[in-house]
């Protein structure tokens, strides 16, 4: 790997993506590294750097799961000197498959780092309650039921401000804080679409998405806000709702 | 098949579909029904209705080549009585694969014709000088060359009008006219993006792939706009420019 301390260059770039045919953003092992979006671009890489493509670090703002799509994730990594950012673009442009793309590489001061200095993160999950525009069929859920919208918005305040998530999310008991601040919850009804935009300063793993699933759940009159309080304080998974699919969740925007 | 003297009833609706998977709207035979889109629609409302597939016939404005969408195809079908439009477009859309979809389904007067009543059509072809965004990239071709697009733009005007358009299109010589009107080209660029609008009486087979050929060759120096005066007096498809690919061209509305 590349340290620091060599004499290496920090670029920081935005990458999107369509998540349907990776297994999420984060490279697990040597075996699936074509499986990932971190992966797949370590390996463009390392061809251009002629570097072995586990000296190649990617490091983003956080993790998105297998199937999440990004509109705008932000990375970056340490590489040899000498490259123009618009060279490495345009190359890795060139050689990464057409369902992820770069852009905005710059040289980042270096100690920018792409997930410690994150200060915000917006997620947007849309689902359809008819059969969606074929042009966007692989980013929208359909959910063939009729929700209360005036509903979901009322309890959803609950859910604004520090809170511990814990409860809304996949992880098991970590020593690491599973208190996260959600500054805006936005639902927003359109033609046979609503789509649900999440501002927070960070989400656990499959919050959004079990968000999402417990906010439908109060839609469909299977639950109220006074469960989302239970889950706040009682903390417990069994207690929220079902995880809504991957397919209809984005990583919209990064805020530093 | 359902005649019109028979008992039938006769609906229009809309659809839109991506293109790429197919081998255009039109069913050719039997066996290839399942590779048209008039034929994978034919196929669910003849499980509707217990009909043979043979016996529905669905007429659209007009026919889109191999790799060509449309976001708003015009189509109308005689079908027996007793159905409402809203059963029958739940039905299908239900039915019908994820990259066709319809919508607008109402009853139509009993002689409307889709393609003999339409007026105009508007065809939009959009290349893209870089890599073009994942979300949008199956309806995008990349021309990596840059164009001088005001000379583009100058030199269209002269397609503007009634013109026989034979030498722009793919047809052979034929009885039928190939006479056409073209109302307006707009070529707008956004970012990074060209789209080419095209608003006519109707298109010869070809005809706005070809058309986005040889202006793209007038963009890159190669052809004039005495060229194009040239291919309209002689008819001589040899004289017009490149087939541009089906990827970028959509069916966006028709007119009646």
């Amino acid at each position: 790997m590349l340290h620091k301390n060599q004499n290496v260059v920090n670029y920081t770039f935005k990458i999107e993506y369509e998540g349907s045919r990776y297994l999420g953003w984060q490279r697990l092992g040597q075996e699936n590294r074509d499986k990932s979006i971190q992966g797949k671009m370590e390996q463009v890489l390392s061809r251009l750097y002629h570097l072995p493509a586990e000296a190649i670090e990617i490091i983003a703002s956080g993790r998105t799961d297998a199937g999440v799509h990004a509109k705008e994730q932000v990375a970056n990594v340490h590489l040899p000197p000498g490259k123009e950012p618009k060279e490495i673009e345009e190359y890795c442009n060139h050689y990464l498959p057409e369902d992820i793309r770069i852009f905005d590489m710059q040289f980042a001061d270096p100690f920018f780092h792409s997930r410690f200095h994150a200060k915000q993160k917006e997620y947007v999950y849309r689902i359809s309650f008819q059969k969606p525009s074929v042009f966007e069929r692989n980013f929208i859920w359909t959910v063939p039921t009729s929700l209360d919208i005036e509903k979901m918005r009322l309890a959803s305040l609950v859910l604004l401000g520090e809170h511990d998530f814990l409860g809304f999310s996949s992880l098991k008991k970590t020593k690491k804080s599973t208190v996260r601040t959600l500054e805006r919850i936005d639902i927003i009804e359109r033609h046979s679409e609503l789509s649900f935009h999440f501002l927070g300063s960070g989400f656990l793993q499959n919050m959004v998405r079990i968000l999402v699933g417990t906010l439908i759940e109060i839609g469909e009159g299977k639950k109220t806000k006074a469960d989302l309080l239970g889950i706040l304080q009682r903390k417990k998974r069994a207690e929220a709702g079902f995880l809504a699919p991957a397919k209809g969740l984005i990583l919209h925007k990064v805020f530093y």
